[in-house]
């Protein structure tokens, strides 16, 4: 059924979009003239992250993190159908589909698409399944690809911060070569699973411009050449003509039709258009209408995933990548992050709350959180007399060393849960101010922060990152931001808008400048954020290198 | 009656040993011939510590510590019958009373030793009350002492490490006069309690060698000129002379006969030998044997106090002092301590322990001290990957400054409470190792660690200790040290035994050698202990001044 006759019955057209996160997809259905979100459809993977053992029970080693591609189609099969339903919303009205996935999470599939670990004879085979974002066993691959590119200056290390991630496709690849050189052979194609869904919904291989480029190092029309694969591994020479190289989509592009059997699943019409892949982090940023220069999006979870696009290509030192079109097109794309945000305060709750706090906090209705933040935002600035490192996941920007951890500076016997606990929250903010100093020093202006993701709740630390970046704070104005995203990018491969920033501009939802920067606040956290910067020089640099050496003797201790 | 009388019935001879401490007086009776301590009693004061307003409701500035002399006349009432009606002793089988007390814990008096505080006038004046060792409100003028006399080179200044602490007599008088100036001139002795409750027993007043030395800068016959003291301020001058100066008694002399009122207190015969006044620490060094030079005696509560005597003379940076005759007669008595230890493994419990954990303590039928030191037993050395500086209530020795403050460096989001726990303990003993190695450096030996004190029932810790310290460690075989140590005294005072050595051998009690260093973890403790090191001088010696500024941000913001 074609749009303008939908649209002359006087029904609204609407988008489809498909989150797929680590443990559960995501489906909304999206009106395309304003962005209403219609209707939410969640469904978890049945496998959840394999981190133990495979379905047949064979064990996995410490840091593995693997994923079964049927859990993705299972969302399309319910979750799609079930927010269709809820939106109360007519299929023919749906002109377009759209996804976006965690990444870099990865796969070995046949030239067909059918993925190995569904071979009978592979079932039992670890590196035949999806190889999740987190799964981390690849480091010593990713020390061995950082080191000779960087003994042969390679052009594309310096687009990465000087340092690629073990979470990426030439790592986890190399894994594979190194460690099941006969799974390595069978791959014919060593594919994203965003590009894989997307597969899945219109028969077409479209390889999506975000992934190649932050994850697979595709920069300036190029992968990594042969000779310095070569040079890494003999049987690894051939790796990106022979199972990566594949046509570029660009972002909002149209990657395909949907297929009658992706009909089927999802109960949307045959032929739809099918947005090329993309990734949950880069999508939220026109969710919300971050499509000018200088305008980055901090999404904030168990982690934090930071992106912005420029017209100012720098070399932000520690930065994750930077991608021509990687998030909008025609604009340098720029990611960075935190390893551990949500994650930290979490952990916190977890092992440090007392007896009496948490009793308390139940006696009052309260989450454990929100009795903190409440405690904890009665507090002027420098009131608790701490520091704190966020480091206890490690750093990705700038430091990129996981091997760092957390530290809490300052503690006496009148020190307090809700003062350690704010100290936490300002030690993520300062991460946060770290990051976008990294930026502007390069020459890549950061104008405005807008935020999005689960922390947006908790309002006390939004003012303080509003506080600590000295930066009006904006914030997303939908629960489901990636889904929206995506969404927005199917409505642009429709037709329904010529790009995505007059998409955004329809259909994205912000708050500008929710949170403002208060003088006296701002400029007490000056000082504080000068004491974590010398301690964030001092412990992450080198000068003191004991978190390094004393994750080495814990691991020795423990082995 | 005569002791020879006495004897002769074939009942024992005894001692009754009085300990007065921070918030209670113990005493007990113990037999002259093997230290038998047959009856215990202990009295809490009244008024404990008064750190927030008078009696009368007269409200305390921050940082002011008072007590009420009568407290302290009770323990003689009440706890020293109690303990002879316990022992079943009858009072003629007593030849003489001991006591310790609490320092610099000093009281302004008349000539005659009546309390300011009990003059009807002045029970509303704060600075007529004694001031506890822990009154630290006189910062600002131990500050101005320790400038001018580093300033004019005061040949004192270096027996203390090169710092007196405001907790002592001069700082403390100083601020009376600078703060109440009639309090200061109707002062006509400013007396330790450790002699006023002498004083008490035997109707003289003998100023104690140790108080006077450790807490009066008493060295080689003089004290401060009255020419620096006029520096200080003009009606300073005369201080020593008009209130302070007072005939020395050496430690184990007798300092008078129980009058017939101290004996209707007490229920013991009036003229048996009351022993010159003393210090808890230093008169638990010879309740442990701890007789010899280099053997040194750390007394492990909240916090730890050590004490060993040396027959070499040296200057130990950041000790509290050295005085001689100060521990034993004849000997150089050093004196050093940690300002926070056991302080700190309780606020750790109170501010950080999880439900689930007290839960399970409780169900165990065990402290959360035990429990949490039962879990940190089972880790191997260096395995919780985290070191700790045990600053949390300030460092005593060898830094002396009670503006640092703690820190744990090294936390992941797998840090469990036990790592925390475990850290903290061993903070504490590489604070003690760093004591050693001053005092080592500086050519005074240690040979011994003995403890005492209430933390020795922690194996795990005390191990700990053997391992961290290189050296094996005894236990003392009481838990009264301070009280039997003060009997002790009095036996020798009584002249039953020749010196305090003598009675040390015959009545003191120690288990030597209790816990030997473990080869391997203590070589893996020189790795940590070295880490401790590298932090201990970055933070405590200025190179990151940190902790300091954080002090004053945070009186700021609480202004």
């Amino acid at each position: 059924m074609h749009a303008d006759h939908v649209e002359s019955t006087g029904l609204d057209l609407c988008v489809v979009g498909v989150d797929f996160g680590t443990l559960s997809g995501r489906a909304v259905v999206v009106r395309v003239r304003d962005g209403a979100e219609l209707g939410v459809a969640e469904h978890s993977y049945r496998h959840a992250v394999l981190d133990r053992e495979l379905p047949d029970g064979t064990p996995l080693p410490p840091d593995w993190a693997l994923q079964v591609p049927s859990d993705y189609t299972d969302v399309l099969r319910t979750a799609v159908p079930e927010a269709l339903a809820r939106a109360g919303v007519r299929p023919e009205q749906v002109i377009g589909i759209g996804t976006d996935f965690t990444a870099c999470t990865v796969l070995p599939v046949l030239a067909d698409g059918t993925p190995l670990c569904e071979l009978p004879e592979y079932t039992a085979r670890p590196h035949a399944y999806v190889k999740l974002w987190r799964h981390h066993a690849a480091q010593d691959q990713a020390d061995r690809i950082n080191a000779l590119a960087a003994e042969r200056e390679e052009p594309w290390l310096e687009r990465y911060g000087g340092k690629i991630s073990s979470e990426w496709e030439f790592a986890k690849a190399l894994q594979v070569l190194e460690e099941d050189p006969e799974i390595y052979q069978r791959t014919e194609r060593w594919i994203e699973a965003a590009d894989w869904i997307v597969w899945r919904l219109c028969g077409a291989y479209v390889r999506n411009a975000c992934t190649a480029g932050y994850k697979g190092q595709y920069q300036d029309g190029r992968y990594p050449s042969p000779d310095y694969l070569a040079a890494l591994h003999p049987d690894f020479a051939a790796f990106v003509t022979d199972k990566l190289d594949q046509p570029i989509g660009q972002l909002g592009e149209v990657a395909g039709q949907l297929t009658a059997e992706a009909a089927a699943w999802t109960g949307l019409p045959e032929g739809i258009a099918v947005c090329v892949g993309n990734v949950d982090a880069h999508v939220t940023a026109p969710a919300a209408v971050a499509v000018e220069p200088g305008q980055m999006v901090a999404i904030m979870g168990t982690s934090t995933c930071h992106v912005m696009s420029s017209d100012q290509r720098g070399m932000v030192p520690g930065m994750c990548g930077v991608v021509v079109g990687g998030i909008l097109p025609g604009l340098w794309g720029y990611e960075a992050g935190q390893s551990g945000v949500g994650d930290i305060f979490a952990w916190f709750i977890r092992t440090s709350l007392p007896a009496e706090y948490a009793e308390r906090a139940a006696a009052a209705g309260q989450s454990p959180h929100e009795y903190l933040t409440e405690l904890a935002a009665g507090q002027r600035v420098g009131q608790h007399g701490l520091i704190a490192l966020d480091w206890h996941s490690g750093n990705r920007s700038t430091l990129v060393d996981h091997d760092l951890s957390g530290i809490v500076v300052g503690q006496t016997l009148s020190t307090r849960p809700e003062d350690v606990y704010r100290a936490l929250l300002e030690a993520t903010a300062f991460g946060t101010r770290t990051i976008i100093d990294a930026f502007e020093d390069a020459a890549v202006p950061v104008r405005e922060l807008i935020i999005a993701g689960g922390l947006t709740k908790n309002a006390l630390l939004m003012q303080i990152y509003a506080d600590v970046t000295r930066r009006p704070l904006g914030v997303i104005g939908s629960a489901q931001g990636p889904a929206l995203g995506a969404a927005m990018h199917a409505a642009v491969a429709a037709g329904a808008y010529p790009d995505i920033r007059a998409a955004a501009h329809a259909m994205g939802k912000v708050r500008r400048g929710v949170y403002q920067p208060h003088p006296e606040r701002a400029a007490a956290y000056e000082r504080l954020y000068a004491e974590y910067r010398v301690l964030h020089d001092y412990f992450g640099r080198g000068t003191n290198d004991v978190m390094h050496r004393l994750r080495r003797i814990r691991a020795e201790a423990s082995a």
